[in-house]
């Protein structure tokens, strides 16, 4: 179908808004047969440069003959004010009609798949066509083909991060709470020769993320560039992964998910494997903790995805082992940026050995056996062994150094201006540890965004105590954060306790 | 959980956006433990009103400290420029838990449908949400219950038109191409002394609706009070049902399902049925066309919908009759606004009759015997002599004066500047018209903006031609649009020859 041309002015408004959007008078949509959410093509007759937009209606904000544009679209057309545009009517692109395709219950093949990502990539998709997509991938799911096209597709779509003849090993971790396993093994791998640069996100829904507690230490906003360099010459980097471009699509699509918490098992596998394939690693272990308040709530759904992570890496030629973890208790007592990072460093110092350190020595012997290294069953030990011998702490420090150093030593890390311990109000046993209540206190009293604070448990499951005694102790940069966070505690039952006498007879 | 909360400077941009969205810097909403898409919840101190909007997230339009707001937030808490305002984080609505639910796969309740509905006409849902929910919608389907509580929750959210001690019928049609029943149908049913008033819409994605062809005649754009009054008057009006606020959440779904043409048969049956209940109808028929490029392509999918459109009317004290018919060849031979309205004035004014009269002879039919006005198999002949005695015509004649005369015969309606007709360049019979095109070919004309711009059709399936014979004719109303249409039409199939002779020996 040919469509009417009509030349408009275009009128910018100085909106960032990250979508290819135009606006219309109602009078002027109909002239061009357009209905909100069609697509105009938008042309500069001076720049020769043209791009298609998403139409919205306005009532008021433009006269007739008047086209409103929002940042991204000026800069893409190299429009000046005032300038006249061509404007007329556009099929959506292709991609809508594979996302429809998959809406309608079929399988997607590996092109059609690839145009989705690619269009998602160019703000071609409108965030409305997006989240039918991603909708229609929560209620159908993905089939393993379709799971290793969306990682090729979301790999290829960013940068990469390529080591020549050097043995690149990974690890990731599906939806645990606090704990960071990451900031332990990649220094142990790296001193045991291996290459891992470890890209990590800071936190979204919880109290702190692998950046985030990583930024305590060193500077985690590095380049690919820098990344490639200090993995190259320690062997080891923690990088925030966000502005990195590896997989942006990836993060277009985590944000869609977000608001419904739609993260079908498929779409989690290929942004993992995605974010792999894109640093060229060749061994992975995965880490998939179970539990209440875990991403993953059964251990049957953790074996499917177990089983998928390593049918995906077998397709794409990575070596993958899935490890299925004890999500219901926390690992380390630390919730926060700082308080995380401390506990850590502790370990590595071998001022401290908890769950935290015995997990991370575990995940470190799985990539050391995989990888060679050591022989099957003795991966732990040696792992341990980089931990006790100070070889782990050393590269660490190496690491922090090489990043852009900020603190060598728990003993540097600052603490926050108030701390106040909550104390047991009932004597009796730990029966359990509410870890997404723990997180949202850590959250309430400012972590991520304040970094010291966060939450200190002082007690674990199984411990018997006594009414009065310490629980947990809050830290808060701020007293108006600390006082919320006091009156989040009183309300919610953080800690558990069982009354050793359940019933009593008389 | 408690939020923090943080005085900001609200800095108001001047766009319109029917969306409650309030804009950040990063580093803000990481302080507010926020993520995009998130909510936050505003509050003016001084006029003490406040709103709850969708976080987006800017990289360069604000200072850190601002908050970027659209002119609906600003008018709905009173600011002022530059003033501040209170932001915290506040959990999404419930009713975005009722959407998981439902994407799901699990079955929502009245309670959890309404309160969806609300939310979607306070803009409370964001446009993501919304997809998803019509995403699950498309894919899950709707029960018998939830179609019943979705037709109340639309109708009981927007203004009713209600007549007291009244017969109020209505009809309705799925999904047509061309040929305006409802303006041969109304002055019928009004002429045998029922009320019919009749909200249509303007053309979404056809080369006319009703709400286009009866503005040729008479003003459409009415308010509630003054419909009232002319069917109370007249017994009959046509109106144009967008401004009317009569369902007006449906208005804001059909817009959501319109990039990815989803129509789920539920949401359809529900949207048609909530305006239906919003004039207090108590007869209606829907007719159901079935054909290639009808919305409905297969029999057993028209039977499916027919039969819930009466369940669905049952449950709500509405009685419906059902028709399915022929949507495989044109009704009446007219496309556009101007060319539809005086097809449909010759028809009243006894000029013609063909297969547009008779269906809407039929459909009144039914209405009338549903009504008691005359015995089983008598509604037909009943609608027949309506028409052929005059009283249509006159009843119409009443309607446009009531409505705001533009014009009251088909004599009068004017033509387009341009006209060409296109010839057969083969000898044959017809084999087949197709109406998708015929109406992107009006539309290439210029229908329905240009209102006498459109089509013409000169010959109906199984005539037999000659080669040089006229098949249509196209009106435009602009030279350059005329050249497009003219191009349409040769690249494109409008009207199918079939030889007779199929194959030759020799």
């Amino acid at each position: 179908m040919d469509h009417y041309i009509k030349k408009m002015k275009a009128k910018p408004f100085d909106i960032d808004a990250d979508k290819l959007v135009a606006i219309l008078k109602m009078a002027d949509a109909k002239e061009l047969g357009l209905f909100p959410l069609d697509r105009v093509e938008i042309r500069c007759p001076r720049t020769k440069k043209k791009t298609a937009c998403v139409v919205d209606i306005t009532k008021t904000m433009l006269k007739e003959g008047e086209i409103g544009i929002f940042t991204d679209v000026k800069e893409k057309l190299g429009l000046k004010k005032g300038e006249s545009v061509m404007v007329q009517a556009v099929p959506s692109p292709e991609s809508v009609r594979f996302i429809k395709k998959k809406l309608d219950g079929r399988t997607l093949i590996e092109d059609e798949i690839r145009e989705i990502v690619r269009d998602l990539g160019d703000n071609k998709i409108s965030e409305i066509e997006a989240a039918s997509f991603v909708s229609a991938v929560y209620i159908h799911g993905f089939s393993l083909g379709e799971i290793v096209a969306m990682t090729k597709a979301l790999a290829n779509d960013g940068l990469k991060i390529q080591f020549k003849d050097e043995i690149v090993l990974d690890k990731h971790c599906i939806g645990g709470t606090n704990g960071r396993t990451t900031m332990i093994i990649v220094p142990m791998i790296a001193a045991a020769g291996f290459k891992i640069p470890k890209t990590s996100s800071r936190s979204i829904t919880s109290s702190a993320g692998t950046a985030d507690a990583m930024e305590v230490l060193a500077n985690v906003s590095l380049s690919i560039g820098q990344i490639k360099k200090i993995t190259k010459k320690v062997g080891g980097v923690i990088a925030w992964g966000g502005a990195l471009e590896l997989a942006p699509v990836d993060d277009k699509i985590i944000q869609i998910e977000h608001p419904l918490s739609l993260d079908p098992p498929g779409q989690i596998i290929a942004s993992v494997m995605a974010k792999k394939a894109s640093v060229g690693a060749k061994y992975i272990v995965i880490d998939l903790p179970v539990g209440p308040d875990a991403k993953i709530h059964s251990r049957d759904r953790a074996e499917e995805m177990a089983k998928k992570f390593i049918a995906v890496g077998k397709k794409l030629g990575m070596r993958v082992q899935s490890v299925i973890t004890d999500g219901s208790e926390p690992v380390g007592r630390a919730f926060g940026p700082a308080l995380e990072a401390k506990h850590v460093m502790e370990i590595l110092e071998g001022k401290r050995f908890d769950n935290l350190a015995q997990k991370s020595c575990e995940l470190a012997g799985v990539l050391l056996e995989m990888a060679h290294k050591v022989k099957k069953d003795k991966g732990t030990d040696y792992a341990k062994e980089l931990l006790t011998s100070g070889k782990a702490l050393e590269k660490m420090k190496e690491m922090i150094n090489a990043q852009g150093k900020k603190v060598l030593s728990s003993l540097e890390i600052g603490e926050a201006k108030f701390k106040k311990v909550v104390k047991a109000n009932i004597s009796g046993e730990i029966g359990g540890i509410n870890l997404k209540k723990c997180a949202n206190l850590a959250k309430t009293a400012g972590a991520p965004a304040d970094k010291k604070s966060g939450v200190v448990l002082l007690v674990k499951v199984g411990d018997t105590i006594k009414r009065g005694q310490p629980l947990f102790q809050i830290h808060a940069e701020n007293k108006r954060k600390m006082e919320l966070a006091m009156r989040f505690a009183s309300k919610n039952k953080i800690v558990e306790t069982e009354k050793i006498i359940l019933e009593k007879f008389t």
